[in-house]
């Protein structure tokens, strides 16, 4: 592992990190913020998953995580949403590719030699951090915005016990119903739609739940909502008498500036689920 | 003048716009931020001038002003650094020609035509602000980064009774004493260095220091401390008796990481002084 960039913030440190990685075999990006407390002892960890177009960089510069996460002693990865490099398969479109890996394990060609972004955020990942940084892998939660809420919540609904709570800005939450998915499942995992079902969080939430607190919001005025579906998991987690916390903002859209508006209830609600015995 | 993008944030709007100035003579693009309670009437306004290399758009999505504008009910504007478009004067140096305008009217060729960021500063972008937009202007203050900490000490000092306090990020203190100052300086004012001082705030300090609160905050670890000179502005303010709070932060450095760290501290300095009747 290499040490790109550490720069002091609110009182920690936002650190840039490349290793190689043994499931998407290539050179990955991470960003990872360590607050003030992580000097004494291990602090629960919180991963943000970015949407598609994003680097490890976006969220980490623009999201105003580490303000909050700093007040509430939280760590904060913030993972690439794609293998990157020559080697790896790419396509022209923006949603598919590098920079679109829908955190999943692709299985077909030419996507299945890299794009194995589930594992990657599942198992390499963490054995990574926990190796290497002071963190407290019982205790950790996950976010994510569009693509990468959809990320965290199916993630979080197919490993029970990892993390204690998720939520999600602006998900993709019934990517087997639209062109954000449809395509992308079809190129990564095949045509056999059974496939599919294991990476859409509102089938996931009719077949198995959520263990722990959810909290989802979305703005009315997203340009993307009739991608998103958040009535498809608002229905499915009603069926399911799920907890969960689901909110329409007035008026927000798709951008950062809806995300970091939002974030200090997000790290909120995790430190709450974080921080209980 | 045309409005490029407008997106809801932290319950006010976060705005893009474009217009024709009469000054720099060109297309000139600002981001305003305009809290809640200007919906409701006239609210006050905090200036923030960027640095070296950057546009409008750095500091509007990096700095992380708008969560504690909002809380305060101001609201924030994010001027570019310099004149842009094609006919306008460059240098291949990142640190003279466009983005690097140094908030100063040049004289000299080939930068005179378009170079007058001070005038658009302090005289055509507030006529503009004023005119369309509902902000209180008998309530401004002042703030910025690197360069733009630069111009707004600059500003605040030789413009007496505009700006009630003034806040700087690593600003440069001593333009006039080092790389990033004698080299623009001689390039847009010429080699007469009687013109340069006007433009350095540690010189304007000891001559006329400032009728109001200052807050400065450099890291230890600037990686560009030489050229700041945090210790010429300090002794100057020493030396005349000026109310200043004047902090070494340890550990941190020139980025947007050390920014957005302190920004609540600079909007709250502010927000004190623009609302003391």
């Amino acid at each position: 592992m290499e040490t790109m960039s550490e720069n002091r913030a609110f009182g920690g440190v936002q650190g840039v990190y490349n290793h190689l990685s043994q499931t998407t075999r290539c050179e990955m990006t991470f960003g990872l913020f360590l607050p003030e407390e992580a000097r004494d002892g291990p602090v629960p960890l919180l991963w943000y998953l970015s949407g598609l177009t994003c680097t490890h960089e976006n969220a980490m510069v623009k999201a105003g995580a580490q303000a909050w996460a700093a007040e509430q002693g939280i760590a904060v990865v913030f993972p690439d949403t794609s293998p990157r490099g020559e080697k790896v398969a790419d396509d022209d479109a923006y949603d598919l590719g590098k920079g679109a890996g829908f955190y999943l394990n692709a299985t077909q060609k030419p996507w299945a030699p890299h794009y194995q972004m589930w594992d990657y955020i599942a198992e390499d990942l963490p054995s990574l951090l926990q190796e290497r940084f002071p963190l407290d892998m019982t205790r950790q939660s996950i976010t994510g915005h569009s693509m990468g809420g959809h990320g965290a919540l199916t993630l979080a609904m197919s490993l029970p016990g990892r993390y204690r709570s998720v939520s999600a800005f602006a998900p993709i939450t019934n990517p087997t119903a639209t062109d954000w998915g449809r395509k992308q499942f079809s190129a990564y995992l095949g045509n056999d739609e059974s496939t599919w079902a294991a990476h859409d969080s509102s089938l996931l939430m009719r077949e198995r739940g959520f263990d722990g607190p959810i909290l989802v919001d979305t703005g009315t005025d997203d340009q993307f909502i009739d991608l998103l579906r958040p009535e498809a998991l608002a229905a499915a987690a009603a069926e399911r008498r799920q907890q969960a916390t689901l909110r329409l903002q007035k008026g927000y859209d798709h951008s950062y500036f809806f995300v970091s508006t939002f974030m200090e209830d997000h790290v909120a609600f995790h430190a709450e689920a974080l921080y209980a015995d």
